[in-house]
């Protein structure tokens, strides 16, 4: 039997048997045309408007001479037009490249040419930071804002975003897509300044989705909350696809707000949500938000890290009929990765659960052996939801593949029951408030400064944003400077998420006999630092 | 952004991305070790067990000298061995063929002979037959018996199965499989005499697992009922892949037996089962069987044909805590197609239900053309389940994906919400006790009989079969022919299923103007035959 070709090997066979996300949709349109697939402050799209408005756009992308594979740049909070946009592409082959609106100016242009993009759609109240991008970003040709009309700039002129839709063909739009071609492109921050480009295919968001509603149990028709940004992981991946999967109602918020989210829940009878810890904290002690119905949450997933038994308790008893989880990921292995089994729920509250139904997880040491239950060793993956590559960075991808697994940077060990105890990171990252900061790059900022002559910066134990940077800074010989001061001088040359909450002053770091910084020792001493 | 290869550009990174069948294993071994996958009368085998015989038992195939894409030939009732080797065949990138028992001796020698296995493995109980077959299979090479000691005949020598396990290495073995590379070649019947080699991929039976999970809200652990035989795809695809998946148990039967599936229903507490209407007639009009407890049963699956209320009904209150719904799917489009939802098991108890999460369903005309709904037409089908080929048959290949989409050779409509609505079958096929049978095959040994001249064969409705092979003959002049005569003749000639339950003589048939056999007008006049 001969070996086959992916995806088709004809551009009629390729309608029939491929994986393109853009099917997710069409067939969710087939099967509950009249359901209303996403909500946005008072505006509606049901699977019949998205589907058609997702043909038209395709076609309008198509028609302005984008080329299979090539990214459309986005910078938006959550809404319609976001995942209307997701879908064209993925119908038209184009690659959904949303940019991270917590980054600075000069990094969004930085991701905005690192892949090159000739189109930038624009959420018309971001457009002043819009407007900047093109001086700095000489492949853009194409310029559109979610505004009603045309707006010049300069000798820029941004198109409403409607004519995409308005112009585009309303036929079904058949272009051959391959499994393994590439339908979106996150960035995420890295051990070095400049943000790395995901590239993740067709057949990996599509197998994750199913992997999602597969281990959270996800029946039809079920309303999803997604206040987390729909340019991370979290929100497109185990939200968004598996809702439209399911025929369900996204919630879209612009961001968290206890109120606003409370009420949500309790209106579109969400039957599951994606908190980060200190978000359960503000609804449940806000006097309003707490008040609210929240008997329709079946799944209350939380991100970043474990949570304390008597905080879960809390939950538990507001949340009265839902599983209570912490689930894990990366935007380089489309999450979930591992999630809490219900049965696990309390037995192994402090763990990040076992592997999701198609993710393989192993522990791993530097020399590329697995390691048996128990040891200690780098957390590595395998599972078709891995990404393809990092865009322009052979180097980087191929030692993220080393060994023929995923390497995910966090060091752990399994127990016999499958569940993952992390105990640290093997790259000196920080994973705050969701965001991945590189201390490298806080520390490179610090001493930028004239009066500092060290600095170490690490991540403490926080409850609102899981870890909190923290940094310990020598001074420069008779300088002073006030914590103030320096946090300020951050705050001017990194993006908001970046900036220290708490910088100390010291005479000395603890070192090793080689005088390398003992990180570590650094961290013990300031465990305590944001609590009581 | 560069298009990607499928599954892997380097044999490390296929490890990491690939999706194969024998992947869905290894995962489950991974955290539910001590699980039992499978029981067999009174053998099981955990799924620890499982990872490493068909570990073993790979090395072994390939130690034999098969190469990528051989079939592996297997004759054998449902049994521990037989799922070993389709795990064994999915690690080693082989192709789990296993034979249809209903067949012909002969038309078991032509599918060996068509897909060209060199290697035949053999339940003991089946000894006699396997014995006969490589004389007439010329490429047969090596011979495996489940029995525990080599056997001879003539002058071939069967190998004990049991060798395949023991002197394979334990190590888990690691070759490269694309995605889209053949794991099961299942044969069906068409409507020429010659049964088709439906040829499957790793990706289409792996996004049919998560999609059986999906549609039937599968929890991990669960137990399956496993009496339907595993050389047919309902049973590989739609229980076991998905059991095991989900680390659960999947109960084995040697065929149905009221009194034995009733009781393992109890004794193993099955969650889900999938049921011709007859094994729930069996079962519950059983004095003995009828008394077992059936409280854990979730999901009840019928297969074939819509049932009446009243029926319905009965197996809703001998099911107290199951959804009662239909599923249907063909070999070609791994199944479920469609299935009826929850909500739907009344509304709609006598459609077809609607699509699975990955499968697209639509109407078409003979022109290629898509109907809205009401209107009448081909079921067409879309998605990555679909059949790489019938293999050797490049022709039939192409008229079955002609204009871009699956032709099912179904006719039906499909209503607002989405669900289908059978009403007649393109080709002339008959369905009975869940096997294709080509009516034009009965004709042609029917007209082989001497006294017979014209034979019209139809399929009537029935209880136990959900349809009965029914044909009306015209007799040769002044002959004379009692309907068991016929039947008898049809015995020797025909495999088991395709023998008609029962032999009308005619004078005439209704025809059309230009003389054509009109069987619906048959089928009209033969319609309360089997009834009462």
């Amino acid at each position: 039997m001969a070996r086959q070709a992916q995806g088709g090997t004809t551009p009629a066979m390729n309608m029939i048997d491929r994986v393109c996300a853009g099917d997710i949709l069409t067939r969710a349109a087939d099967l509950f045309p009249d359901n209303v697939a996403m909500v946005d402050d008072g505006r509606t799209l049901t699977y019949r408007e998205f589907e058609e408005q997702a043909n038209r756009m395709a076609h309008s992308l198509l028609g302005l001479g984008l080329k299979a594979g090539e990214p459309v740049g986005l910078l938006a909070r959550n809404c319609l037009e976001l995942m209307v946009c997701y879908m064209a592409c993925a119908k038209a082959n184009l690659v959904f490249a949303p940019v991270n609106l917590g980054l600075k100016p000069h990094e969004i242009a930085y991701c905005l040419n690192d892949c090159g993009t000739r189109i930038l759609i624009v959420e018309e109240a971001l457009a002043e930071a819009g407007r900047a991008l093109p001086d700095q970003c000489p492949d853009l040709e194409f310029l559109y804002s979610t505004g009603t009309s045309a707006t010049s700039s300069g000798d820029r002129t941004w198109r409403p975003f409607r004519e995409l839709i308005d112009n585009g063909s309303e036929h079904p739009i058949e272009v051959v897509v391959g499994d393994r071609d590439p339908v979106q492109l996150l960035y995420t921050s890295g051990t070095t300044a400049n943000p790395k480009g995901v590239v993740t295919s067709h057949q990996a968001v599509t197998i994750a989705a199913m992997s999602n509603i597969i281990a959270n149990q996800l029946p039809p028709e079920a309303a999803m909350l997604c206040q987390l940004p729909l340019f991370h992981c979290t929100a497109v991946n185990c939200l968004a696809l598996p809702t439209y999967m399911m025929g369900g109602k996204l919630v879209l918020a612009k961001g968290f707000d206890a109120r606003e989210c409370a009420r949500l829940i309790e209106e579109h009878e969400v039957y599951m949500l994606v908190f980060l810890p200190m978000m359960f904290t503000e609804i449940l002690t806000d006097a309003e938000a707490s008040q609210r119905d929240f008997s329709s949450v079946h799944r209350a997933l939380y991100a970043m890290a474990p949570m304390a038994e008597s905080k879960l308790q809390v939950i538990h008893d507001a949340f009265p009929n839902a599983d209570v989880v912490l689930g894990s990921g990366q935007t380089e292995f489309t999450p979930a990765t591992c999630l809490i089994r219900p049965e696990h729920q309390w037995s192994k509250a402090g763990s990040w659960g076992t592997a999701t139904p198609m993710t393989r997880v192993a522990i791993m040491d530097d020399h590329g052996r697995l390691l048996p239950p128990g040891e200690t060793g780098e957390i590595v993956y395998r599972g078709p939801q891995v990404m393809t590559e990092y865009l322009n960075q052979p180097e980087k991808t191929g030692e993220a593949f080393k060994y023929g697994w995923f390497h995910s940077g966090d060091i752990a060990s399994i127990d016999e029951d499958g569940a993952i105890w992390f105990t640290d990171r093997k790259k000196d990252i920080i994973k705050t408030g969701g965001e991945n900061v590189a201390s490298l790059e806080v520390e490179r900022c610090l001493i930028g400064h004239p009066k500092v002559a060290e600095a170490a910066v690490i991540g403490v134990p926080h409850e609102r944003w899981g870890e909190a940077i923290t940094a310990s800074v020598i001074l420069m010989p008779d300088e002073d400077a006030a914590e103030e001061e320096l946090i300020e001088y951050c705050r001017e040359h990194l993006a908001g998420f970046k900036v220290p909450k708490a910088i100390v002053v010291v005479e000395e770091f603890p070192r090793t006999g080689t005088g390398k910084i003992q990180k570590h020792m650094i961290r013990k001493g300031m465990e305590g630092h944001f609590s009581g």
